[in-house]
């Protein structure tokens, strides 16, 4: 599958590392903004043996159209920013490439247009598009269907420079329709970021608990949200859509 | 919901502790083997306001068919031991009456006559009739399938005394076909029992752990199994039959 | 050693139950305010064999004088109320009995007044008497002093109906110099009770845990305080006081 | 204070960048064994703003004579092999430069060869040097002398790829005089480090934990290590001596 990526930021970088170690992928391009690094290859800066093509490209060198006519891709990958979506979008649309953002916010207005991309081909949309958080928000809405009578609390922990709550605890609290009061918040030191989704019954307790590693994690979440893709329709998913049919385990009769 | 428990150990008295505080189920009799505290009422020896009938027998006063004639129940809990089945087998058989059994194991011609009691009625059997655990051991098998290349390891602590590895952490184990050496067993004090069951990806962890605080929490399994099993049609269940409706979400689509 | 109990509340009862199980103690007696239990032997109510005498007594029945002079002590240990001391003060302090009062909070004129007994005997006062939380308390400090550039967080676990902030986690952030807001408070079902004192380092963490099991707890800690108060002169003292010199381990030199 | 660097290796890297950043040490020189980066500035290289000087020589360029006479230093920081002590050991002694190593093993050769050199100067070998690992080992221990009777385990979490057990982990074990199977060794994904030293108590439980965010935890600990060894006089030192007199909080007396 060829890949090309938006954005070489920190996490940029960290999802480029693991695309160009995957044998499921090639990355083709990274385009970012800035001008920096331009032209260097991506497994020369990184450190990573690969012969995958991967140079960089600055935003302003060629449009989507050129870039795509000599390097076509299967999957676009978006870490860049709001904006990145006007640079690609309609050739996107209109070639039917499938594409994977993670950015983290769209206004209104962009919403719709992933959706209007989404009427020629797939796109997935998932502000944190790692496997584990994705995979505890719908375990947690089972077991809270399972036994509404318990006490569902988050616990989320964080560097102590993080100011705001985490988004991610807010997205689990809506999910379960929990107050925001629901949410604990530790900052100290350098926690890269732990979030525990605590069932509290009268006799045993429940703790659902993800612990970021490093930013690479993102990298395993586009590769899942990649190899995914293909056998949908065109619309729009989020990493939930994704993962569900993994829950869908078949109904049980043991006679 | 009428019920008759079996069984007045410590697990049975905690089990029928949590049937007496719940409006759903009306205890109707508790028959032991033992002549201990016979005669004496559930809710008084346990100091619990109620007024459910509930007596203890021993198993010699009466035959199944005398006491059922007498009190007769919907649904016959077992917590005592093997050989419980042959009190009461034919005569939920023939009645009808749901069977919902915690006991930790049988032999092959038990299993085989589970079966046979199964024809004619409900069956529920589950070692460990935690909601927790057994919410847990499907997640995990989940997880196990959308994430095949994490290292799955499990952490199980108990009191000092326990002598061997935990049946449950062999359940889960064998559930997920991973080889005993991924137990590890950790032994002291007090504890009373926790499991964990730790998926190691590359980049990130997800932990799912499920701690036991009191023999209470199998009385809520218990309820969960009392409740579920009505909506049945004949046959043998295990908790996990009765848990995986919740697991089908329905297939997504988010276009 | 022997030792009476003043108070047999659902604490009381438990910590009763660890001295007689202790071969140290030796149980003369229990006395409380209400009249319930009225001359039942506690190694008979609590169903533990033993041979020591520990009859139950209302407060009514004798004085502290006549109960001291018909069966003497040489530890009071007071679980019951504010109005303990006024039972038994006079007599401990001019008999010279040693005190252990677990008694959470103490008007100011009652700790005046155990400055009072202090002169004439030793009286050992701790409204948290684990010896779990008493040694994490001083570890705390002792961390926070090598590393005062740590942020140090306090999380605090209790079952859902606890409605105040945990006292000890209050005592812990006092001792530790700490804002309110540095204790996140988590309620759900049924958890006896989990303090974890977080020290997050910019690339590493600590965290010093306590999870409480069951009220028996209490029972070490006063042995261990009843144990080790021998050894002091007359004095107020705390659980802190009885641990800090197993914290003194000598200066080191290693040439 | 003026400090020089051996090795720079993955944690040498890190602990170069954690002492570039501090204001308490100056960065000299680092010296390496390979020629890579000979002559590249430390703090260009690691992307630091800083105005220490800090060049990368190959220990073949210059002896240790000569690069101290150029660049003297108040401490030289070892994270090279066990060979390192060869290139600077006299200098160091004849000068009475301190010094702080982190090489996890030294033949019976090398360490008799320290304490020569401690003759003359003051020097710290810590192979785990982190404050937070060194802390749980003494706080274990003072828990272990506090309540005898507890049971101890460990549990010591590592990423898939490492293979023996954990060296911290067995010193941890050492220390408390545990045999090694109370270690218990959980190997998954890319978990970087977590230790925990369990006491489990009749009805209580207290979990020391250290969890492992980055290598730059050495970095913080060498700082630790020469910030202390001033005040000290010559001889050998382990991170738990200079840790000690934090442990002396004196002897307490309420009265």
């Amino acid at each position: 599958m060829k890949v090309g990526l938006l954005g070489f930021g920190k996490t940029g970088k960290a999802v480029a590392s693991v695309l160009l170690q995957s044998k499921e992928t090639n990355l083709q391009w990274v385009v970012r903004k800035s001008h920096n690094l331009e032209h260097r290859s991506v497994p020369e800066f990184l450190g990573i043996a690969s012969d995958e093509p991967g140079f960089i490209h600055s935003i302003e060198e060629f449009s989507a159209a050129e870039l795509l006519d000599r390097l076509p891709v299967d999957v676009i990958i978006d870490f860049s920013s709001e904006q990145g979506l006007e640079y690609y979008g309609e050739e996107a649309r209109s070639r039917g490439i499938a594409v994977v953002s993670a950015i983290s916010s769209y206004s209104r207005k962009k919403v719709e247009y992933l959706a209007y991309l989404a009427e020629k081909t797939r796109v997935v949309w998932s502000p944190n598009i790692t496997i584990g958080i994705n995979f505890l928000m719908i375990a947690a809405k089972i077991l809270k269907n399972i036994a509404p009578y318990t006490d569902i609390e988050i616990v989320e922990e964080h560097f102590k420079a993080k100011q705001e709550v985490s988004g991610t605890a807010k997205k689990i609290a809506a999910a379960l329709e929990l107050p925001c009061e629901s949410i604990k918040t530790v900052r100290a030191g350098g926690i890269i970021g732990v979030h525990e989704i605590l069932f509290g019954f009268p006799y045993q307790t429940v703790r659902l608990k993800h612990e970021s590693i490093t930013r690479e994690a993102f990298g395993n979440g586009v590769l899942f949200a990649a190899n995914h893709i293909g056998e949908k329709e065109n619309g729009l998913y989020g990493m939930e859509d994704l993962l569900l049919p993994y829950f869908n385990l078949g109904s049980a009769c043991a006679s």
